[in-house]
């Protein structure tokens, strides 16, 4: 495997919670989002969708831009990365991720005032952590359900078959879809890499609610994997795997 | 017909419904959107014009991703589907936009203080359901007007000389364009499937009024489908229409 | 001339004025953006740009898809369309534009206390009409100017050279980028069909001042010719024009 | 050297300054954003991400249209374009952002009230000039990440091997990014001749904080330059860099 797949995912998983976990933390930790917490959500939602949208095109012909541990998963299970890969590529989002908010934190420690404990760092969370205090079963619910959207999106357009200039497009911007209406849920996570980095630094309850979100967006990327290889059979299967491994 | 088409259909407008009347209710039914309005129209337009650009792209190529009964009285009129599968199709979206309803229903009951009464579920109405009172004269020449400016849209971007690439772009943005009206107006429907839903699960006004959400879409979908027939004539029959049919 | 050409332009022309300034009136005549003018800008520019952009793919084909005699006279000047052609257009485009209006207005009137006087219909102006009480020389300025990027734009993505799948999303999208700045400063003109109808229909300052509204953008447009002919010499003159109009 | 490049590079970037500085100025400095300083945010970033997208493709047929110091240095670093050439660049973009802050001086002294003291011109800053307060530290960390990031996606998507078509879609976005979390840290520059227009018209801090928006951005892009000479190897060299320049 080349050493660059890995360096790009990490570097690409580091961007997205820098960039993105940052722009969420100044909109909802900094107050920035003010008498309408909608303001805040268009900025992130955007924020997410199009950093996404424009790694897929810088990095995408490195790795593939997964930058996503439930989008390794499905590609995992449409049998179209091996599981040595797709091993290194966790690995390697997960060390971005925290490698993204602990460079975060360390930009945030200039401002005035700020503190893990009073400004938070984009952490995702259910019951008091959810603006409409969502609890846990409604919590594993969304993630499932934003997880099967997006990853869903990613695994079709990424088809043999597909037009491959505007893959990038429709990624990025079925990111921006969940998180409109995943922010006010649970913060959205859909993405373990993206939640494990700042919850790490934060701790309390976005350390012990973390399970959640690792395994309901791991649940909701398979379940894409298997719905789009129903709509898509045959056009799953890598061509760098072999018969035996594909039976 | 491939059962496939139908389980496209069902799925892409369960997802619409989930995504975007969920963002729509999240900003305006849990007051979201605070002190500006305008910052929950651009959440909620951007999330049904986006939810539908990159489903275009990921179940486009099963079925079309019609995921409105409008739409497929579009392409009926224009002769580019048959009646036995537009039927099919409409009894899809129907049963999509009802499951779709029930799932995000399911999803708020773990929110705190949910009830249908109080924070409702992303209905259209008119009248008092009106952000500005409109009534149901306004309204039904709204849902016209709009209903015929996407659907135009849709049946002119998929015409066999258009640019297939840029199809899914144009069609999602042409939704997110009606909606940016539309939502202070009606809530905006121009999608009956997307009403039968949540109005379904919330009875009162908005079931008493649904009428015109279904009847409206459907008068500007088949205007749409004359005035494209108008402009691009000779390329608007399928191939798979025999020359009975198309007589 | 295909009349088809001037059924679009006039077609598209009023569906601009319909969702477009009717997403500005909802925004600032109703009150929608409430205590973030941003807000309401962002929707406002949004539409227009988006409008046209989803208008360029679906009626591109017939007539270009101008809808603006500022674009008409860029192209008029770039030698690209003739006379004839051009005056066809521009009576097309402001007949859209009062039909538009007039339909946004008869839309209006099913609204809770609409009046023009109280709430407008979107109208363009300076002085106590500008938001930030832009004086006529700054409002000249303005309008000269970003009808000088629009149509720079407009012009340098539609040459023969360029790629053709992508030329509608940058115009759109430039549209969006003036509205941004232009709604604080004058509402946006740039497009003289857009700013007559709502004018005629409001009347007092709006029809007093609507004289720049028409010639600053032409002026604009104007200069847009001939930097982009400066840029790209050669691929100016179209196809069709013979020799002789071409000296 | 074709003396249009410099004009192009010029023209964009006084256009750049323009219409984005202009849009930041009147969310932040004329208090448009009101009660949502998200709402401000959303408007600029997409204000100047758009613009670049835009004339992406109206004016980088031309020069590439860097109109920006900084992706100019990570041209240079990454051996894409000659030090004469890169040195003409940086004279032609900051004589473009000083016209274009000029420009845009002399449309606001024809607002009600109007005075670089009271309303600025849209500088960067730290310390009192950064929403949070941020100190010299963070804001120095913050321009070299984001204009890595910029600059990286930019001179990955102008590689030969990638499609040309969406790749000012994806630089024009990525900008969008950076603005969206940057904004509110130190105003986000990521591009000196940005800053260096509007500092010399409001002067005090802005002038004394200028060196930073100077030196952060150029190590940014030269960052860049190396990160994707690692990733894409062998495909930075011009075609017209001869073989004892490249070695």
């Amino acid at each position: 495997m080349d050493i660059r797949k890995l360096v790009a995912e990490a570097l690409g998983t580091a961007l997205l919670v820098f960039l993105s976990v940052g722009t969420a933390t100044l909109c909802f930790g900094f107050g920035m989002t003010g008498k309408s917490a909608a303001a805040g959500v268009v900025a992130t939602a955007l924020s997410f969708g199009l950093v996404l949208l424009v790694l897929a095109y810088a990095i995408g012909p490195i790795s593939g831009c997964h930058i996503n541990p439930a989008v390794t998963i499905g590609f995992l299970v449409a049998r179209r990365i091996s599981i040595t890969e797709a091993v290194g590529y966790w690995i390697a989002q997960i060390v971005g991720g925290i490698a993204g908010a602990a460079l975060l934190r360390a930009m945030f420690a200039g401002a005035a005032d700020y503190s893990t404990d009073k400004v938070g760092l984009g952490t995702d969370g259910w019951g008091d952590a959810s603006m409409i205090g969502l609890n846990a079963g409604g919590a594993f619910l969304a993630e499932v359900v934003l997880t099967f959207m997006f990853v869903t999106v990613v695994l079709a357009v990424t088809r043999k078959a597909s037009w491959p200039q505007l893959g990038g497009v429709a990624i990025g911007l079925s990111l921006t879809t969940v998180h409109l209406i995943g922010i006010p849920l649970t913060g959205t996570s859909v993405n373990p890499a993206r939640s494990i980095g700042p919850a790490l630094f934060v701790g309390g309850d976005s350390l012990s609610q973390l399970w959640l979100f690792i395994v309901a967006p791991l649940v909701g990327g398979a379940i894409a994997a298997l719905v789009t290889m129903y709509f898509y059979p045959g056009e799953h299967v890598a061509p760098e795997v072999t018969a035996d491994e594909a039976v």
